[in-house]
């Protein structure tokens, strides 16, 4: 069985968690908590499995371990060509698709994830006010960049690409959730909020959700 | 024709630049000059070919634009499957070519690029040294976390993935480059400067680099 590397509350996890319930592949889950033990992602048990020390990780049914959530996601869509494909067939789409994706993967998230976040508090002695606004702008240039970019195409359907949900609403989704957390407005964003609402009614975005994991905190 | 939007120090279009060269694929340049007249990336007519006012774009020969470095080498490998390919054919060897390219462009580039460091010094107000030394602090994880990623696969080979160079290497060789240029010492990363040495003796490589391109300053 394929073994995720989780922690619930990890974007990047979040997104995968998303492709695995889309796909209807069952999964095994290994918590590994970012804070509690100083970061068990820091441990050597885990740095063994992936020496980013990031989550997630997979573990393949042949024991292969895959890092990376962009990667890790093309892999399921490769290695099981029978359930639903993640990427459109044509070869525009699927550059579409993995743009949208990666304005998120590469452009929002790299800035607001844990280890920057306290770079800027423990490192900078930045103030909780300057670590929100640092927070909040990248997610207003990365939000605001592809609510342009899904309304300036027809090929935005019910989901980011068309009318089934694809690598692109794996990674919106968990970067709209973050937004809420951290209190940023998305309202200038109707496209993606109603794109978010789409998704929400589908049970693989449903269970993926940070709350709805059994690591999750009270 | 192809036509590439590019700066020639813009670390995104230098790895689409080298995918380009590797394939063969001949194309045009628009110069898209991130400093001159306030960055011409945010210029409404450059904002109307990428919202995400960022390099590169690629306009396809049909007249379609694609953006976000990765996608752009992904779309090159599919839609010209007769050039040489940059990712291998096995899901496994994809899948960890994928990984090692995100961990530069998900993990290490996405903090240190312009507009990141034009944040630290304009808005926060930090220090040409604790610039500094958050570039040197991205470098050094991601970095480190690559050579382990090298060092501990037999998949490893003259390049980053075998012995034919991948987006791996396209996405390695400007993280070096950067590091360089901002003094971060690479010695402690062997298997990288041996790869990096390699890829430095092929033409597309060589080609690519921001000091052969035609915008490139004095």
């Amino acid at each position: 069985m394929l073994t995720l590397y989780t922690y619930f509350r990890s974007s990047a996890a979040y997104r995968v968690r998303i492709a695995l319930g889309l796909k209807g592949l069952p999964y095994a889950s290994e918590f590994v908590h970012l804070v509690h033990d100083g970061g068990q992602h820091h441990s050597a048990a885990y740095r063994a499995i992936n020496p980013q020390q990031l989550v997630p990780s997979l573990r393949t049914e042949e024991g292969n371990v895959l890092t990376q959530s962009l990667a890790i996601m093309e892999y399921l869509d490769e290695a099981y060509p029978d359930t639903p494909a993640l990427l459109p067939a044509d070869t525009l789409g699927r550059a579409r698709v993995r743009a949208l994706a990666q304005a998120v993967a590469c452009e929002i998230h790299p800035l607001n994830n844990l280890r920057v976040l306290r770079y800027l508090t423990q490192e900078l002695s930045l103030s909780d006010e300057q670590k929100t606004a640092w927070y909040q702008h990248w997610i207003r240039e990365g939000l605001s960049a592809m609510e342009t970019m899904l309304t300036s195409s027809s090929a935005t359907g019910r989901f980011c690409h068309g009318d089934t949900p694809s690598l692109a609403d794996c990674c919106l989704v968990p970067q709209v959730f973050n937004a809420r957390r951290f209190a940023c407005p998305t309202d200038a964003y109707p496209t993606i909020e109603r794109i978010v609402q789409a998704c929400e009614q589908l049970p693989a975005f449903v269970q993926a959700a940070p709350e709805q994991q059994a690591d999750a905190q009270a």
